[in-house]
């Protein structure tokens, strides 16, 4: 039998005023698992928490997530628009201890494909203790659009920050490693 | 009639000291303001300054374009390359509450296809209130290669911060909006 | 006979724990010095230094590097990754007096040609009083894939710094200035 890497615990944060109110259904994480279902072959575990667009309410449920669920990997979604009540990139860069600008350039220019208006994104990535931290975008379709791309990258940088070792579907994510760090 | 969208005060701001000092005329404000003329079809005027390449006098200059004159977009020119005396993106980063890295990406990104010196430009954009402050380039060829394509997305912009509705001339800026914040 | 410009000492430091320890031989700073000598026709110098990955190390030796022994360029290799002990970018950001986006932006999009990682790196470039510090990637290959491009815009940098004016061969680097800039 191959291979399949290490389980890990995955978080799923949707940032929504609408959605943590119950005013309408969150469609967003649910996206999200669903790529994780599809691309991931290694076990995994998800945890998805909705809360509002409050930074401080943000920043408490990823400092849960990392330090007490024990997520190697939280993707957010939603709140990265210019509007006054979009924070998620405030609390994400106020809980990680370094930036990774090359998630938020590659999101953008993949989103710039499909609507000009990809720009006014402020999507980031950071790490904090050994987990990723990816903002992607809020609605569904353009969710799907960035994290099947970028996902390549994400199963070594977990290695490099001490996670475990995850692979995936490569039909769904050509993850890639240098040859050095394959198992 | 075709609804032609809300009245926009726009700011225009030469950043120069050779403009400032009258050692030459400035032609990338009016640059700009031949940029509107063409693109907006919404009512709009524009206030123009020229100031010179000092910090406290361009975070001045746009305080009042933005806090005292109402302009709800305020573009500038001038002063974002590597130069001591280039000071543009420190002023604008001074008085915004939050900046829109994708703007900078995108600028760099279309010049690099003209200039390959266009990495070492600091352009970036960045919100003060209900206002979007854009840096574009300095050379009026460079500023309407830039502005003609990142203008798609600034309309819905000052939509998410609270400005007015303003519409472009399809012919020459193609502006997107979502389906649902369509009037 | 051509101008060939003025004479740039620059400077090559390669932060790598192993290569520091004489675990392994360097072949990063090598590589880069290669570069200088196909593409640089000025007269140079090149300052070579091999240190540890640690963020104070690294910032003295960039000091070192340009405020004593007088680089208006250094290049760096190596700790620019998302590990915890990759801190190349912490150290230059520490000694610069402004960063220069463009740099980070175009090295990640034309290193994603090649491996997908690539979104993962934190490299960037920044300006100390007359040096501009650029953060090259640690494989030697990488180095060439990126130096090549991004140097064209170095000599106008250095010029608009206030260093030396220096001249590339243009079979290997078609260094671009403005016209009023050439001399």
């Amino acid at each position: 039998m191959a291979d399949v890497g290490e389980f890990i615990q995955v978080g799923i944060l949707t940032s929504s005023d609408r959605a943590s109110s119950g005013e309408y259904e969150d469609l967003s994480g649910p996206a999200i698992r669903g790529f994780f279902e599809e691309a991931l072959i290694s076990e995994w575990d998800a945890i998805s928490v909705v809360v509002e667009d409050e930074q401080a309410a943000i920043e408490s449920a990823l400092i849960d997530l990392i330090d007490v669920q024990g997520c190697n990997l939280v993707v957010t979604t939603g709140g990265t628009g210019p509007a006054q009540r979009d924070v998620t990139p405030e609390a994400t860069e106020a809980v990680c201890s370094r930036m990774l600008p090359g998630f938020g350039e590659q999101m953008r220019a993949i989103s710039l494909r499909y609507v000009p208006t990809a720009i006014l994104s402020r999507q980031s990535a950071g790490i904090r203790g050994q987990a990723l931290i990816i903002n992607l975008p809020g609605a569904p379709k353009a969710i799907r659009e960035t994290i099947d791309e970028i996902f390549a990258a994400v199963p070594y940088c977990i290695d490099l920050i001490g996670g475990p070792y995850i692979e995936t579907d490569s039909a769904v994510v050509e993850s890639f490693r240098p040859k050095h760090a394959r198992r």
